[in-house]
């Protein structure tokens, strides 16, 4: 489990200080944080707790809705709030949720994306924060993320030219891209976070809640995380379930199903190019 | 009017004469047409049918479902059998949509389908049908059609060479991709189809009945249509529509509605290439 992180929002009816206690418990070395509970519990004293846990933080999520023009000024001023927690909380990087469109011109969505994230970096470099630019899967381009691919991603990276900005790999955004594998090989070192989890049919009604636990779906581990490692990435597996029936299920048994997928079908994956 | 095409789905309720009527009535000059209903009408009566009526055919829904391993057979037989019912339809094309994934290989799927086009090529264009490859909307990848982005199908058609082999572009399909333009600039003259429905929030329980009439969602019709029309598309724009409340509605007022659509919104994209 040297390479599992439990992202908050699979057992998210846990405390802070209850997923830091389970995490230990269970022998999971890391966690992924959302902002809402963190401020919750109070980010210091999170920090604090995070400390005393010996955990790593791999991800604080998420910063980012950056698409509207009509308040581009607090979407900034949100997201430096968002990079000094997570410098705060020692968290390895800010996820970028990039926002969806505000009127039909796309184009115009990705260029504001583009703009904000370029005026970020700086404030993010100096703080020793990377912003992962998550791209998402396209059925979320109008209401959630217009960064629909990773090679959109990575495009925009370059073009930001900045080491504070890098990109989340997530399997259940880029599983079926035909581009995949070609470009997590581009990305690298810029691969800030391995996100995982599982497409699932038939969708349920709502689709934000289509992410099932590794093994579900349709996904296959083994391949995305060979490319992973291929490219360079060392670091966590973080597991991201959205899913009405996980939400529902004690948190025990959450984590006993989530250390056995990764053990299984993730982490295999991973090691196949050390092995090979 | 003179490129509005009417898919028989945006006014399913209709029989294939009163669809036929319909069409007449108000003006619209082309159809496209489903196997099922056509099958229950039959397709001799049909073909009588439509060349006494003058409509254009602008297309028959649909051949494909070519990834399952357990039935290739099976499937040829029944696309050959879709060619044939194109060809006495006098169908400008046979949409394809490839079918699903059916385990977690998704490059085998795929290589599955452009084995099976590919036989089925020399068929088609025996018969002078034109099978008219559907990238879907990623959303569609693990259980509808593996073909994801417009740049996988033209490299498709490139590899099979075949004339008889050409591309759908749907717009809610490939609204979201950020190569949309260039890759519709690629296509050139082998967009063998225009279809149009918007992209709709919230999306449906049912995602495959989230396509609404154009307005009524997030896809600039303008952009698409002048890209479509500046590679030298001057064929029908297609609505197709999948909504259950469209399906609700009088047909009557359904064709109103689509018609203002189509004069509003997606001709004037067509047609901007034109006077620009």
């Amino acid at each position: 489990m040297n390479r599992l992180s439990m992202n908050q929002m699979t057992v998210r009816s846990l405390t802070v200080p209850q997923l830091l206690d389970a995490c230990q418990r269970h022998g999971v070395p890391a966690v992924g944080l959302w902002r809402d509970p963190v401020q919750t519990n109070g980010v210091t004293k999170t920090a604090h707790q995070v400390r005393e846990s010996g955990l790593q933080v791999t991800s604080l999520c998420r910063g980012g809705f950056l698409t509207n023009p009509a308040n581009q000024p607090e979407a900034l001023a949100d997201n430096r709030r968002a990079i000094d927690e997570a410098a705060e909380l020692g968290a390895q990087s800010l996820v970028l949720v990039v926002g969806g469109l505000f009127d039909r011109d796309l184009p115009a969505a990705r260029t504001r994306v583009a703009d904000a994230v370029a005026q970020l970096a700086p404030y993010a470099a100096e703080r020793d924060v990377i912003l992962a630019l998550e791209p998402m899967h396209p059925v979320f381009c109008a209401d959630r993320g217009v960064l629909s691919t990773l090679k959109q991603a990575l495009d925009m990276v370059e073009a930001i030219g900045s080491p504070a900005v890098r990109v989340v790999v997530d399997t259940v955004h880029v599983w079926w891209d035909p581009e995949v594998e070609v470009q997590i090989a581009r990305a690298g070192e810029r691969i800030a976070l391995y996100q995982v989890c599982d497409w699932i049919t038939p969708l349920p009604a709502d689709v934000l809640a289509g992410r099932g636990i590794p093994g579900q779906g349709h996904i296959d581990f083994g391949v995305l995380g060979e490319c992973v490692a291929a490219a360079g990435y060392s670091g966590f597996a973080e597991v991201e379930v959205f899913h009405e029936e996980v939400w529902a299920a004690d948190p025990e048994e959450v984590f006993a199903r989530v250390i056995r997928a990764h053990r299984e079908l993730v982490l295999p994956g991973l090691e196949r190019h050390l092995s090979g």
